[in-house]
């Protein structure tokens, strides 16, 4: 693999996000020097500082094994008029959980805060554990943690991952507290450059079909023709009426290969928009 | 039509929510008399109460035009394990966001209050007014124009409905700002009893399919090959795995139609758990 260099990578901050945990991962993994590490507040925002920037990437998150894909991120990605900027890897990073604190008692605490999501995804355990204390929802895991770090209350305890545990310097009072142990968030890696490749690649497509019956039947009839295999499937408001859809799907494969090619090519008789978001490499 | 007796109704409150206003107009379709409407705090808190009750109904938001499926109604009704319960009707109410202040004068705001879908779907009209006001997350829009009665500040507004601008005595500084027009909730009712019956009905059902390469396709060639229309299809993550799927359909017709009885029985083949939610009746 050939060291590629950026000016920029924009991802979801704060410090100590998943985000910034997959960043470093994808960096690592594809040999990638970047100048400056950007953080966003937003998708949106992540999105449109790759549109206004010629030589730089960003990641941003698009399914939890729990939650479902991050309609945020799709929602976004349609909106992008530049042609050149196409999904160009993706790379899931494993979300575990855990329980940290100023104290080092887990009895002491009383009040637990963290985002919604990770708070949902340890409802079992906080009902067995904390069935009395007071839960809060803030914005992110890792404001959480900082919040409990910047309070000298030993009653308070944040859920968040092990980054923010170390860089908000709190104790871990209990590991892996998710209520389902195989919890992962997919990222995607968008650009204007193609970036080292893998063997195993994927495409993913959006598109509404024409207003007829078994159109969406129709569409997936010609990918099982041609033996490509789905890999997501998803459905998104078209914002416009209430019953009118686009569809999201992913296949194993590139966007050039033969069997790909002619079935993009044939769908085009039962689809009234189609957007090639992107074909890209699998980072493990 | 005939009169039908209830103890109790569930719906998501507070008081001026949208849900609230869904349950009053299907309690005035459907000629339903309630002892008791009973407020819930969350979705899964509305089921729970129903599951306990034996002679009561709940309505659970599933759809908003703009967003898309509600996940938690989804993921909750697949957990029911009470067969007798099941979606019994449907109807949408169009949602229409409101600028509420206790000040008269548009140009005192400053700081906006609402919950994050209402901000997300006025972030258009945010924009172009309020570009330098203080945007603020709260629970729910009946809470923000709960906040802004009970504060004596004339620089703060909510986003919320017009039940909630009557019941919290708030001034209308700017109506319909949502940045899409046709901006829908697609509620369900469910209960153990079945209600009036209209025309036009509907069925819906979740499945995941065995683990073969195009058995989704083969699901879907089955209602078309029967000429059954599919007016939604999604898909949820198991939960289990990253890359494992339940599918949730809805379609035109009821589960006792000669042709939805046969496609629901040949799609067995295909798939390796399969839940009928509910056959019911769309109110308008």
């Amino acid at each position: 693999m050939t060291d590629i260099f950026y000016e920029n990578i924009y991802y979801l901050g704060p410090d100590g996000s998943n985000a910034q945990n997959a960043m470093f991962r994808f960096l690592e993994i594809c040999n990638i020097k970047v100048k400056n590490k950007i953080p966003q507040k937003t998708i949106k925002s992540s999105l449109d500082s790759l549109i206004n920037d010629n030589n730089s990437v960003c990641i941003l998150p698009i399914e939890n094994s729990i939650e479902g894909i991050v309609r945020e991120t799709i929602d976004n990605l349609l909106k992008i008029k530049d042609d050149e900027i196409k999904i160009r890897g993706e790379l899931s990073i494993p979300i575990k959980h855990l329980l940290l604190s100023k104290s080092n008692d887990i009895n002491t605490i009383n009040k637990i805060i963290s985002h919604p999501q990770a708070l949902a995804q340890c409802s079992n355990y906080l009902y067995k554990n904390f069935k009395n204390a007071e839960i809060k929802e803030v914005s992110s895991t890792s404001y959480a943690a900082q919040k409990v770090s910047n309070e000298n209350d030993k009653t308070i305890a944040a859920i968040a991952n092990e980054t923010s545990a170390k860089i908000f310097k709190l104790n871990i009072l209990s590991s892996d507290i998710n209520d389902e142990k195989d919890n992962q968030t997919r990222f995607y890696i968008l650009g204007r450059q193609e970036l080292n490749k893998t063997i195993k690649r994927k495409t993913s497509i959006i598109f509404s079909t024409k207003n007829e019956s078994g159109a969406l039947c129709e569409v997936l009839k010609i990918f099982s023709k041609h033996n490509i295999n789905l890999t997501y499937i998803d459905s998104r408001p078209s914002k416009k009426k209430l019953g009118e859809y686009l569809f999201f799907i992913e296949m194993d494969g590139f966007e050039i290969d033969e069997k790909i090619n002619i079935a993009l090519n044939e769908i085009k008789t039962y689809v009234d928009f189609m957007k090639v978001l992107g074909s890209f490499s699998i980072y493990k």
